[in-house]
């Protein structure tokens, strides 16, 4: 939530006439997201966002995630399209960095969704995932189960530290994914993040869907299990919110019906999808400050929803009824 | 340039409904100024800034700042207009806060303005001198001369290991301005901190003045000294770029002559602008870093401008002809 890359006139002169753009009118340096430096632009009457990619994102992904949003927008989804340079290039080196510019989208991420917005939510993510099903976009997801172990090698002193007696359980978590986790779930283009900061309403509607730098090719349902995560419990506990769980499953089920494979696998999927978050942000919140995050999430959020999934039985704990 | 305070959906619902706005289509925190919190608002098809005080302005001076553009904008300078809430007051208190809601104005703030962009600035100087005359607005500069003997012994030892042998000179500088400092100069209302920062551009006219944070009743003249280091230094170094000084001056007298007083006292005003400067970039410099400050400024460059304007002889010194 910070600007890091400070432009000059000349570098922003050249990024105007690199992507076409009219006269730059409002240049706002904005606070969104905690990886990238965001700027609002204003040029020639159109509104756009002009990010500037920092170290925490590998740019080689950067044709995936742009690609994808690029493909979603065309097929009418309310993604951000990205602005191509003069010749074509989805992105432009600036002072010694990699920025894009996207089209701007309306809306505001309400901080609490309340559960009509989060049935919207829900039928967005499945339109993500059938309209990018055969896009050919592949990438693999480098914040996978194949990963987990490896990050909790790294930050479990720590997170023994922050909650005494944590680790044993998340052992037992690793031993039962490297069981139990499923194999052959339908599976696509996922957004891997999508929580309530990552979308945009107007009112109740979806009007964005933004911010696809975690983006991979996984299971559909981890990407509902994440939003299950994200949006349904209350805050700071294990509490899970039924009247919002069911409506998040009804709106992505209004739009692409859940497998009965799928529904079995969610309490695991959302076990799964609990860890990497709880991982995650150990390993951020280990991170001595160098003041590149400005507010560090509590890891503990994560470790209380890990229990709830423990103890869930079907996707009927779930709220689907 | 940081977000510092995070409203919930039910305080933004407050402040739409306390301030009259529309239903809000896009809110954005904004990295603007250093002190306080700012949101880009879209409201109503209406664009505002909603700015939350930080514990850096003193609360009881809001009225006097805000009156201040309010005023301005009502004679016609591009000023923002503050929008007083349904009950007519000029700020909200939010979150234990309190907060303003003011029209957005259009432009940006070039990092490196040329000698057209100093004229004009000139200009929109002068104008809001001219216009503010008669207001009735009062308030004493607590950053003025009065105060620079205090702040200097808060941080003369912090100056001296950071620039050694740099108190010496500073010390024969409030000697000076102790016994040469004007003493019946024009004076009315000022901004007291116009940097290229707090002007806006559309091309080469002034499209906005913005952050009346610091302004004051004082010397017109001291406010054009304030400029003169602001606009006309070139980057970290004493060499005073007498284009710009010209032109700076030039803008200003198009609209406001200077008396031969005034002209007599720029070298010593734009001295004590100077080691104003110095001294509040001395004070954040020394401060432990509690994340509040992203990006200190180096107090040097304002000791390396002090000794030209201990070399100056006279305003043709900063290029007036």
């Amino acid at each position: 939530m910070a600007v890091y890359t400070i432009l000059t006139d000349e570098d922003l002169e050249t990024v105007r006439i690199a992507f076409g753009l009219g006269e730059i009118n409002v240049i706002k340096g904005i606070a969104e997201g905690v990886q990238n430096t965001n700027y609002y632009v204003e040029a020639g009457g159109e509104r756009h966002i002009l990010t500037i990619y920092e170290k925490m994102v590998d740019v080689s992904d950067l044709p995936f995630f742009l690609g994808a949003t690029e493909m979603a927008a065309k097929l009418g989804l309310p993604t951000a399209r990205p602005i191509r340079t003069q010749s074509g290039e989805i992105t432009l080196q600036i002072a010694g960095k990699t920025c894009s510019v996207c089209t701007f989208l309306n809306g505001i991420s309400p901080r609490n969704p309340n559960a009509t917005q989060a049935k919207s939510a829900g039928a967005a993510l499945a339109k993500l995932h059938l309209a990018l099903a055969d896009s050919g976009l592949n990438r693999s997801n480098d914040l996978g189960p194949n990963a987990w172990p490896v990050l909790w090698d790294k930050c479990k002193l720590g997170a023994e530290q922050l909650e005494t007696g944590v680790g044993k359980a998340i052992e037992a978590d690793l031993a039962d994914f490297a069981q139990y986790w499923p194999k052959d779930l339908p599976s696509g283009f996922i957004h891997a993040d999508l929580f309530p900061d990552n979308v945009l309403f107007l009112g109740n509607e979806v009007s964005g869907l933004i911010d696809f730098y975690f983006a991979a090719t996984d299971f559909f349902a981890y990407d509902l299990a994440v939003m299950l995560n994200a949006w349904c419990f209350l805050p700071l506990g294990r509490e899970f919110d039924l009247t919002k769980g069911r409506a998040l499953i009804a709106g992505y089920e209004s739009v692409r019906k859940l497998s009965d494979a799928e529904c079995a696998a969610i309490p695991i999927l959302a076990r799964g999808a609990a860890l990497r978050f709880f991982l995650t942000r150990m390993m951020d919140w280990s991170r001595p400050d160098d003041g590149s995050i400005v507010t560090k999430k509590d890891p503990r959020e994560y470790s209380a929803r890990l229990a709830f999934h423990r103890a869930a039985k079907s996707i009927m704990d779930y709220g689907r009824v």
